[in-house]
């Protein structure tokens, strides 16, 4: 018989992925509401944010649950915490889709700067950086993690040269400064979803090996990055 | 006779606080940097930040091992679940703090665009936030944290007014427009410190008054925004 206690750990995890589907969604949908100019799609996002904080509020609490009923330690312990963490960057992965679904709202007011490139390839590197974190939690892989904190960079790269280009639309004809700079704290948000899907990944590794490996990831992170802190740099 | 609990909590209090103390300090020293045009501070903030990532790690570490070693129950399980949290938010903090250091470091290399009267005031009243999220943790002050919350709308309408004030400099002068947006980086990153001391208040009322409270202090956060999601709103 299967024990109770991984009855809910197992019934917490279902919850957790369903969030995760959840915000990836809400991701797909507002780059699709830029491509496509459909700002009813941006008020879908809205919508399916209220699920989304519900999720987190029923995640938590059944996590501080399991911890007073069951007092579980080692692994079972590590899994909660890691999932309370995880729970928190999923919500916040959710409100920078939101965000970005207010930019476009506003983008798709005007007429369109330029066709859309690189926003809608950054922003499937970074739904596919979102997936493969929870991949790697639900698999205890990993390379998996190891891979999406290395994703990271890409994402880094393109929101930089974005914010150059978008830069040189400004300065050379300022009609462009209200477009360009939604389209700038567009790419923000999405690069901001990276970092959290990074934070998922360093998690995940802290859960499947303990601590003195995510100090060391931690370190390798600074170390790739050549800054002292690389989650959220310009 | 002190439980050894009581002791392990206390020692985790104390560090939590050392940590605020020393986020709050280096976004202090990021906005004398700015006022000063003093660059050498901007390099102090990222020093500090090697401490902050730090101390995220022994604070996670030491609840981890309270919970594993007492399975500790009921406010004591809480306040644990609550410090992990506002860990990851103080830890964020000091990552905001580098990225405005960074802003400034780029800001002090060309000439003043004007005199800077908002970004200070901006400063000023997130640190002010920040302080008063750990004072009404420590306090178990739930009115404090109630006044936490609502002071996030004045660093919103802070953010709101230098956006405007900004895109007008670039839309009339192309020649501002890189101070400007490292400006409004900047802006944007203390929007954000003020957006994690609105965490850290939350978790507070979860803390002090369980989980029925949360739902209504979330209800009401969005009520008062008229948004559904007012945390990171543009």
């Amino acid at each position: 018989m299967e024990r109770r206690l991984d009855q809910d750990l197992e019934r917490i995890r279902h919850n957790l992925l369903r969030m995760g589907g959840s915000v990836e969604d809400m991701v797909a949908k507002a780059n699709q509401a830029l491509v496509d100019r459909d700002s009813a799609l941006c008020e879908e996002v809205v919508r399916l944010d209220n699920d989304v904080d519900q999720l987190e509020l029923d995640i938590d609490d059944a996590c501080l649950s399991v911890l007073s009923r069951m007092q579980p330690i080692a692994r079972d312990l590590r899994f909660l915490v890691a999932v309370m963490k995880i729970n928190s960057d999923l919500e916040r992965i959710g409100d920078s889709a939101v965000n970005i679904a207010q930019s476009v709202y506003q983008i798709n007011q005007q007429p369109p700067l330029k066709p859309y490139i690189d926003l809608p390839r950054m922003s499937q590197l970074v739904r596919k950086m979102v997936r493969e974190s929870l991949d790697a939690f639900v698999n205890r892989d990993v390379e998996l993690a190891q891979a999406v904190m290395a994703g990271d960079d890409a994402v880094d790269d393109l929101y930089k040269q974005l914010f150059r280009e978008l830069s040189s639309y400004m300065i050379e004809d300022p009609t462009t400064v209200s477009r360009a700079l939604h389209l700038l704290l567009l790419a923000r948000n999405l690069e901001r979803i990276a970092d959290h899907a990074t934070n998922i990944a360093e998690d995940v590794i802290y859960y499947v090996e303990g601590k003195d490996v995510r100090h060391h990831s931690l370190a390798q992170a600074n170390a790739g990055n050549g800054e002292p802190v690389s989650r959220s740099a310009l």
